[in-house]
């Protein structure tokens, strides 16, 4: 793949169609509310879109004091009646949720995972996902969301340890049929065909169906950014992509029907290529986007290559969501240590999906139009 | 780790202690004969140690032609009494094997695999392992083996078929009992601790004594490059390096024993490590080597990160065996356009690694011999 065009730039919006982005704080202990108090700083940023933060004022003024940044946000109850006004302007709103009482020494909190932090970074996720479903007309819809990290033990310490992170929260309220999680840096984009996994268990996890599906979400997640038939390059699972089968069989059993199943309904896939050369084939331009078999095979790349700016994307919802690729770092969180990259490339790549998701769906209504009018 | 210092230059050796270093040709119809002219063309290089090309002339000069060089070699036939005779000196003697016609246009060879390639690259490789495996006193002796690329395919023309490559014919014919496949680059150094089987294989390849050897050795391979007290960094298997238990148990039941035994037998070894990271922290100088688990793990960062300079070194020989980490490319073979730099680096590194491991010897030599009389 080239380097991707603009590298992923605030994007620059009309009146007419603004965004709307929410975005969760993530874990109050955690380094969430500094990232996204410092990646909003950005006034380009701001303007692009209508942000509202679903999170909490105390860790937010902590934030900006210790970044020695002027509070940029309104401030309006969590689910209070003046939130819909705070969402009309652009800029910021922050929908605060005081039921916690946070623990820490005067000024600053105690990092670590806690059954308060989790519960609350849950209920922001939570109410997230309730206004991106909401009718579009809604003054509380959003189109789309952005995930500060939250601590899985923390969740389940407050009993959500049915959900073993966003994405399947998100897959399971969404009702999203199916789902995959890819990764864009400025340089690449990966998708993976199986992920959360251990190591062995792909050889039951690994389908043709599945495979097929990270193709097929690979190519709408590209399209979605505006790439006109993209270039979807696939990874085999074995040693040489198998050699032909000589290393292992889910090339041929699995891997390449798959890509033959997509190539039919038109997309533009081709491999299964050797997993420890299609990255730099895809850096020099072969590829928009690759598909990995598993974890690693598909990490690897983009954390050795951008580690900072990478971005997380679950593709396959009925919204955006994108998150900063990082957990909550609790080791480094109260310090205003942490990097705030990642969190201001989420938020630009969620606005820059939105927009085009938007303008997709006016010139496909346009377009559908004036056929119901004549037949 | 650090950039690995002095990112493998020319070494400085004296009269006295000159490596000898044998040079497979590689298959006269791939890419070998060009690699090995233009990589031995640097007078600094081949001042360095006494090199002997085990290879025909017809391709070498061919491939001279091509690149402008004038020749530096001193042709004997292959096994002649004069062939001791040419290894006396510093520079290059080429050992001759003309017992093959080669097959092509006038003043080139078609490209592809052959019966007569794969027979006669096969014969390098035999004879330089015979060389390697002579008593030291022996004229004909080498201290080191540097391997041109040849064609597994053209070797099972050849009747070769129960050696899938180079690793497997250097350990049988040195009776290794244990070795691993190490890369290479100026930035990192990677062992496989299991190489090229299907992935889903690992379930019953992966044992603790398995990773332990690859512990083991690939610590033994930073000290013969100088390193006192390699830092080992050990990948785990799964996902987030198993997570705690939670994506597999690979790292409980077997990576983590196999450190602990390393620990044990005084080898600075930790992890295991999640892979998506453990070669961002190796860049940041946080280990000497990575030990991977598999194939693609190892060489997807070794590949994206300094493909074109990467070596292969077989580790745990009783010689020393380096290769270019490239294959025949005969598509490309024949036209002056393959890139030498993996092959420059690999004789660089044999003729280093050849001259410590000589430094090593005489200096226990030197340390026991006293003892030996008090006792």
């Amino acid at each position: 793949m080239k380097p991707i065009p603009d590298a992923n730039p605030v994007p620059t919006t009309t009146p007419a169609a603004i965004p709307r982005v929410a975005v969760t704080m993530g874990d109050p202990y955690g380094v969430g509310p500094e990232v996204v108090v410092r990646a909003l700083a950005d006034p380009a940023l701001r303007q692009s879109a209508r942000f509202v933060v679903l999170g909490m004022a105390e860790p937010m003024q902590y934030a900006a004091d210790l970044a020695e940044i002027e509070p940029y946000w309104w401030r309006a109850p969590m689910d209070s009646p003046v939130a819909s006004t705070a969402m009309a302007a652009r800029g910021v709103a922050l929908f605060d949720d005081d039921s916690v009482r946070l623990v820490g020494a005067p000024g600053g909190l105690e990092p670590g995972p806690t059954r308060d932090g989790g519960g609350v970074s849950f209920r922001f996720v939570e109410r997230a996902i309730e206004m991106a479903m909401l009718p579009g007309a809604d003054p509380l819809h959003v189109d789309a969301v952005v995930t500060g990290p939250i601590s899985k033990e923390a969740w389940a310490m407050a009993g959500r340890q049915a959900y073993p992170g966003h994405t399947e929260l998100f897959a399971q309220r969404t009702r999203a049929k199916r789902h995959a999680m890819m990764f864009q840096t400025p340089r690449m984009r990966v998708v993976l065909a199986t992920a959360h996994i251990p190591l062995m268990d792909i050889r039951n996890a690994l389908t043709i169906g599945r495979v097929f599906d990270a193709i097929d979400l690979a190519s709408d997640a590209c399209r979605a950014q505006g790439i006109v038939n993209p270039r979807v390059g696939v990874c085999g699972l074995n040693p040489h992509a198998g050699e032909a089968g000589l290393l292992g069989d889910e090339e041929t059993r699995l891997i390449a029907p798959a890509i033959e199943l997509a190539v039919a309904q038109g997309i533009q896939a081709s491999g299964p290529y050797p997993a420890d050369t299609i990255f730099n084939r895809a850096l020099g331009g072969a590829f928009d986007i690759v598909v990995a078999m598993y974890h690693d095979q598909g990490l690897i790349p983009v954390k050795l290559l951008d580690w900072k700016d990478a971005v997380n994307v679950t593709i396959g919802l009925p919204t955006v969501r994108t998150s900063p690729d990082h957990g909550t770092a609790y080791d480094i969180a109260g310090r205003n240590r942490a990097d705030a990259s990642s969190m201001g490339a989420a938020l630009r790549l969620a606005v820059t999906m939105a927009q085009r998701r938007a303008e997709a769906g006016s010139a496909s209504e346009s377009a559908t139009a004036p056929a119901a009018v004549t037949s």
